[in-house]
């Protein structure tokens, strides 16, 4: 049986499955699908034409473990926003304070954390995890089973291939002093990392660089360039035809 | 609350949980057991003895996201067919289109999408994915996080272990052209695949070769051969004693 | 609707959402947080304090493949047992005979299996998966998407990056001889296992010892020494100010 708040507000007509749970202060636009056993939290606000599917748990609230050093108290954190037009696969989380904006598509299974904006139009596949204060640009594709660490940067047009790994901690756990190193990776605009590749802390990966499949990043890739193997090294320059502005789904900004 | 639609056909004894879904036109062999919590999605075929546990999701629709490549539309596809004796873990997610032959046994948090068969008696482990348009064969194993990406052909009596990425896409998203160009790993009939491997599109891995743990397979593999290393080179022959056709569970095609 | 049996045990205050399903003897301590479509299977028990999030399964029995050589027949197995102050993540899977103990966090979509015992304050990743017949000392973190295959150890104090790899047949499927042979990594304690590692079958890494991110390790990495590369090589010593000794959270035994 499905328990929905007197104090949540629908703008539009709306189709909910069964035993579904809708909080207070939840605003959901028009024309949304709502699947059987989904979860959405207080104060969650979703656009119109959004499909949530079955399972999906939307606003949950961050819970530190007694040994965490990156995730931060829990304490103001927004309400989650999900944009217009935005599917949200089944059995996945999205944590209070993250913003997915319009046309994100999340896959089965993922989860994003608090503090992590996903930018129009990008895509975060099945079982991918984005943790707390991360940025992703849009027209991004992370693919399946992709771990994209707390305090990364993923700009605008990037691909993340399945399996990859994100790291920021150089010291593994140990040390004080290593909280003040903590950095995810930084993809800059258009860059692209292959499937099953590592990238090192704070790596910075340049401009439509591209990394090839199963390497070891261990230090900055130039813009355009291709790096290859572990540890990874420059191999060449990323083919003309495949730069990001002679692709016909880029747009300029404005 | 379960809501049991009354044109859902219960072929013989079933037990079901609570707030359990099921659809028009979902047809439950004789002794299943369905757990709490689950979806059954119209249409789907469940067979005889077959076991659901809790938070599954059976016969999704797939959605494309706005910028896919390799999700065709979902118009015409058959509903979800599973066969007798199967097993399907907790909060896995398998989707309409999807053949599950007889005792094929999935994992929990799997998922299987639209247009893949699996083989009798094949293993789909915790967490894997099967994306669409994907054939896997009967004896096969694929262990915990595997990633079969679109287009892949996976024969009878393959092992791929924990971790594996497969690829698909040579060109990571970029020209019109690639698209042409989409292929899958094609594994050949009992060829093993170790941990955390990668394979780039395409690669052919013959019958009964070997890739090692870790490696990043660029080329093809021969037959019976032993690969290794990044990017993999053959270091020598799969041992006589572990050939498939010395092992007593290898059944001969009649 | 939620079912909660007349045989269950409420010690105390408890907070529990919709649709959530308890068994028979399931025993709850004070002051425990259960959410939506949670199921606690029977005879369960879980400590004062703990917080289980939407759609956690507790409990689960374990279901043989037809083809599996290292799960063994469930019969015989103690119920679920967690801690005081544990904390299980939103759609996780819990299976019955694990034990959990004090403080133990465990993220969303992780799996850990029968005939495990994670010990005090240890953390399981988003999407972890634990084999069964395994042991995870205590102050251990196992991030984000790491396998932990069957029959492994992890002691106290160590350190498992996101998407590591474990595994524990050398024979990959093959050989009836083979299942004489399975053994999981051994991981000494305050040992560390970088990022998208993999550890081959049986390896033990010694005390303190650190392997870099994307190693292949092939054989067994000595105390307090760093390994890297594919295959993993010597490289050099833990640097002083790392070893667990010198950290300030570690206690020596008493």
């Amino acid at each position: 049986m499905s328990y929905i708040s007197k104090l949540a507000v629908f703008e539009g007509s709306v189709e909910i499955g069964y035993n579904v749970v809708i909080e207070d202060n939840v605003i959901v636009g028009k024309n949304v699908k709502i699947g059987n056993n989904v979860v959405i939290k207080e104060g969650t606000k979703i656009g119109d034409n959004c499909v949530i599917f079955d399972g999906a748990v939307l606003g949950k609230e961050p819970w530190k473990s007694s040994t965490s050093a990156t995730t931060k108290e829990a304490t103001g954190l927004s309400p989650l926003k999900i944009g217009n037009n935005v599917v949200i696969g089944a059995n996945s989380v999205v944590y209070k304070g993250a913003l997915l904006e319009d046309f994100v598509f999340v896959g089965d299974l993922a989860v994003i954390r608090e503090r992590v904006t996903v930018g129009i139009a990008s895509v975060v596949g099945k079982g991918v995890t984005i943790e707390n204060e991360t940025t992703i640009g849009k027209y991004v594709k992370i693919e399946t089973n992709a771990y994209i660490t707390a305090f990364s940067v993923v700009e605008d047009y990037c691909f993340v291939a399945p399996e990859v790994t994100f790291t920021n901690d150089n010291f593994l756990g140990r040390t004080e002093e290593r909280k003040k190193f903590f950095k995810g990776p930084i993809l800059k605009k258009g860059s692209r990392i292959g499937a099953n590749a590592t990238l090192l802390p704070g790596i910075v990966v340049g401009e439509d660089a591209l990394v090839a499949a199963g390497a070891v990043v261990t230090r900055d890739v130039p813009a355009r360039k291709i790096v290859m193997g572990v540890p990874a090294k420059v191999v060449g320059d990323v083919p003309e035809n495949q730069l990001l502005e002679n692709q016909s789904y880029y747009r300029e900004e404005e």
